[in-house]
């Protein structure tokens, strides 16, 4: 869904091509072209496949993928267009790892949009992507992309160093994310509510703490407080459905592990006590075991 | 469905009536009597209404509603019958105080049941009540009221003081309950697997170790570990379905004040940090709100 954003604006200004998992999903975008509508509406010519060998070797590649596909994504990529920059939009951290020796873009997303099918996607919140080098990528090859993108209708901003806007947003997602998953609830006023004992914003509140102690032992000043995020984005009234409340609903595996688990990794590395964190991560993994037998 | 299991078995040894909340559940009960099956399977005879003038005065009343119906039962028996002794049969703590000052015994029960129609329930579980004195209730009284369940062919033993058990289930409860309501898994072995940091037998460990730390504050000497219950019951293979997960499958009010929150409240009076239960307090208090729209 966030790779039909970038392709079906990319395709706009430059020429776009698809590398689909499936055969008809390649024909059906070569036959009707890809639809976007929402905040912005028109349809792009792009050209697609499931093969690779079937597209022209493209300068800059993006793997837009769930973390759950990443590993079959890298696989598939693997020695291929060794002379492409990659650019990576993930949840979590980490995903730059899996793409080797590639000059790699960091990048995260805010935008979401919802797939109706095949060839057609709906622009839905008209966020910034963020993005940054990773390791000996220049900087220019970044401000260039973060061009490039703002040029096809969609919001970017280029960073020096992507690691305080990675960890706000992966702070961010740990603390909303599950909490979204295990109650059910949207990403509503419940979330920043913290008058009665009971109420739900002192959990989120707690969550965006322990996450905050783990950046500063970790040596990342945080670009936003991802407390504030919390509060500004239920302001908006949207109701937003983070995806890991649809992959519960859906009964599919979660990026908890990508999430909350990268979280409770790096918490360990610098020896900084997430008892709620861990908590979370449990009890997801824990939902994903109930329909096992499904 | 526990009220059913006492009042099927009780009425074998003495005479019972029911003080039902429905009409035709009263008419059904006088016309076909109570059917008992699974561990036992026998029809009891007794006499029910919806209105308790329509009653004898009984010499011991068995308050066995869920919680969340405390206080509607405690309201109808208001001023009735004040010379029959009370016995509350409740998850949590705190359940006779609703009953003024009436010789009161508290009960805690394992046994549980599957109710299949007004007239109707299953035995399954065959498990203790643990009976003991409120206040100022005479020993004795205990000790009759678990002979008459005992000849009825229930199991119950009599406590002179009922709070290392009541806090033993209290524990054990708060920490299972919730963390089934929440993954949507039967207690099953998930609950003490403690191998892969992921496992969620951490977080029940942890919840047991916060609880006990309460009961100890409270000078309460627990009667069993709430964590060995939790192995025992789950290497019964019976996995066994929570009352909670079933509230929260029917979008029911939980009992989650009554239990988590009775824990959690006792802690604060007792000055015993408890994170992961009043995450849990506050998750499970947010799903119920995920469904206040249906």
């Amino acid at each position: 869904m966030i790779g039909s954003l970038y392709a079906g604006h990319l395709g706009r200004v430059c020429e776009v091509s698809v590398l689909c998992r499936r055969e008809e999903h390649a024909r059906a975008l070569n036959e009707q072209g890809l639809r976007v509508s929402g905040r912005h509406d028109f349809v792009t010519e792009l050209q697609a496949a499931a093969d690779p060998t079937a597209l022209p070797e493209p300068e800059l590649a993006i793997v837009a993928t769930k973390t759950t596909e990443l590993e079959q994504a890298a696989a598939r990529l693997e020695g291929r267009w060794p002379g492409a920059a990659l650019m990576t939009v993930q949840n979590g951290l980490g995903a730059e790892e899996a793409f080797g020796a590639r000059r790699v873009i960091s990048a995260v997303t805010f935008m979401s949009g919802t797939r109706h099918s095949d060839t057609h996607v709906e622009y839905i919140l008209d966020t910034d992507t963020w993005l940054g080098p990773y390791a000996e990528t220049p900087y220019e090859l970044v401000e260039e992309v973060a061009e490039l993108i703002v040029e096809s209708g969609l919001k970017a901003r280029p960073f020096r160093d992507l690691r305080p806007a990675q960890w706000s947003k992966l702070i961010f997602n740990a603390s909303v994310n599950a909490v979204a998953a295990l109650t059910g609830l949207p990403h509503d006023p419940h979330f920043v509510a913290r008058e009665k004992p009971d109420d739900l914003g002192h959990l989120v509140y707690d969550l965006v703490a322990e996450g905050k102690r783990v950046a500063e032992a970790a040596g990342v000043e945080l670009l936003e407080d991802p407390w504030e995020m919390n509060v500004h984005a239920t302001q908006r009234g949207s109701r937003h459905y983070p995806s890991m409340l649809e992959d519960v609903e859906a009964h599919r595996r979660t990026e908890i592990d990508h999430i909350t688990g990268a979280l409770v990794r790096q918490a360990e590395r610098f020896g900084v006590p997430v008892p709620l964190h861990a908590a979370m991560y449990r009890l997801v993994r824990a939902r994903e075991a109930s329909w096992a037998s499904d």
